[in-house]
């Protein structure tokens, strides 16, 4: 794919596709200056502050397998649009009335550095913010005279915004994000399809758009987006069945913080619902069936593919 | 403009646009189905609970005065999204950690009746519920094998976009809603440059989205968008005067609400810094000035300017 890549060397272009990444974020972040400034901090604290930038990497990765390019400049726009928008989730996600958390990655988390209000108003400006980094793709490509570049083009664009906002709104993320709050502490109550539900759409849903825009932006026909985006429902769902299993018998160690609050909260978890070999062999079938449909489409990643294999057979 | 007006029927003619925007906008709003429920339904509540539609109604009358058309299928996706919008920041600004308040319109807010969390989603819901509504506009615009009309609609449409995440955004009204709650209860430390950020972006931003994107969606040149951005700008901050100049000298019968709160809130408003004689002296002068640019406009809208006037003249 362009760069040498073999996958002893895994983490390391790891490493480096993820400064590449946060070299472009810090780039495109707004200048903290005229009246509105601690905003404009509040913001850039939140997306600096550490990440995995999982979302950007998968979009990037998907384009390359469809793209004779690298990268173009439509697509940074909407790998920066993403990687706001999961930035202001967990924003939101943190503030008191939520889940009230205090640190992040060992930090504290925005609410708690910049008050409640301005957390609030930080999460907004970085969900409009994204939106108009994705609007940001049309200006890149502007109209030449050349109109069947430009329909093509344009059309691709118009895709991929209308994607970006179903996957984060309240038939993605958001729907995901309201039904977990909805059954926190309900245990057994949660029902079988109320899990599904969540896992597939609070997770799941950012990273269907990481890796349907990746696809779309890099030309893919129609029936290859689907099998992407099949393949992109799976992990997710592997990457949250893998969540549940580490918070039982994971390693404390590694995974830095205590295990066990899933019963401790009475969290309604895969592995509570179905037990816990149940649940690998979930992980297992899904991951061995979301690499099959990868290798259906026109040439191999085979960093995506380690990406993805990491993302479910992780110890943290 | 298309329907009979004349300026006795005004209030008539108000209550029937704002009837129809509130049916386009029943037709949009989700169906209160699945498991996210109860976040669609505190959507639903906070647009439908009230409201001028004020916005949508500028940005429609706006397009009428470039457009040969009444309005069109992407014209009614923006108006849409701009309510969708106005409303989001109500909903947040009302919640305990910015206003803290209970009531709006004689109504429960939505965290009063849906609790914090549920109020935080809704209003995260509806702005990208925003954002996938304008999207929407393109898909009213499909390619049909004219290229240049395709071109133009696009073009337009994606300038559209530009304008409304970029007015919605930290350089427009969440900008001036940062600075407002800054500047709270420091009454005469706030100095004139800051009032008139706040002033200008707070309400300001959107209002001049709303006749902007009007404009540019009807066809208007790069000349005559300048031109109306600036009268959007004028009437703003007349706005935003008369209010406070309401607070101070209105009839607490006809407004509804005791007067007296800014100075009791310590709050710095135009009146205090300037004086009532040059307030009321500055919402004439900008009143006329905008006006006067409208008159420069290619054709009246009669019904816009009576608009624009109660505005600027309101009682309540």
């Amino acid at each position: 794919m362009g760069e040498t890549y073999d996958s002893t060397t895994f983490e390391e272009t790891l490493r480096e596709k993820q400064s590449e990444i946060e070299a472009l974020l810090r780039m495109a972040l707004p200048k903290e200056e005229d009246f509105q400034k601690t905003v404009l901090e509040a913001m850039n604290y939140s997306i600096l502050v550490g990440g995995k930038r999982l979302r950007p990497m998968l979009m990037q990765e998907t384009y390359r397998i469809f793209s004779q390019k690298e990268s173009d400049r439509a697509l940074i726009q909407f790998m920066l649009a993403l990687e706001m928008i999961h930035t202001y989730s967990l924003v939101h996600d943190d503030l008191p009335a939520m889940d009230n958390d205090m640190l992040r990655r060992g930090q504290p988390t925005t609410h708690a550095k910049y008050g409640e209000a301005m957390a609030i108003l930080a999460g907004d400006g970085l969900l409009n913010l994204a939106y108009e980094t994705a609007c940001g793709a049309f200006e890149m490509m502007p109209y030449r005279g050349d109109s069947g570049f430009f329909v093509e083009r344009h059309q691709r664009i118009a895709k991929a915004l209308a994607v970006l906002s179903r996957k984060a709104g309240v038939y993605g993320m958001i729907g995901g994000q309201v039904v977990d709050v909805e059954c926190e502490k309900k245990g057994d109550e949660v029902t079988p399809e109320q899990l599904d539900f969540i896992y597939r759409l609070k997770t799941g849903a950012l990273l269907e758009a990481a890796m349907v825009i990746g696809a779309q932006l890099g030309g893919a026909t129609e029936a290859e987006v689907t099998l992407v985006e099949s393949v992109a429902t799976k992990i997710g769902l592997a990457f949250q069945i893998q969540d549940d299993i580490l918070d039982v018998e994971g390693d404390e160690q590694v995974l830095g913080k205590p295990i066990g609050s899933d019963e401790k909260n009475q969290k309604s978890t895969y592995v509570a619902h179905y037990g816990m070999d149940a649940a690998k062999a979930k992980v297992e079938e899904l991951t061995e069936s979301a690499l099959g449909q990868l290798y259906r489409l026109p040439r191999h990643n085979m960093f995506l593919e380690d990406l993805l294999k990491s993302l479910v057979h992780r110890q943290k």
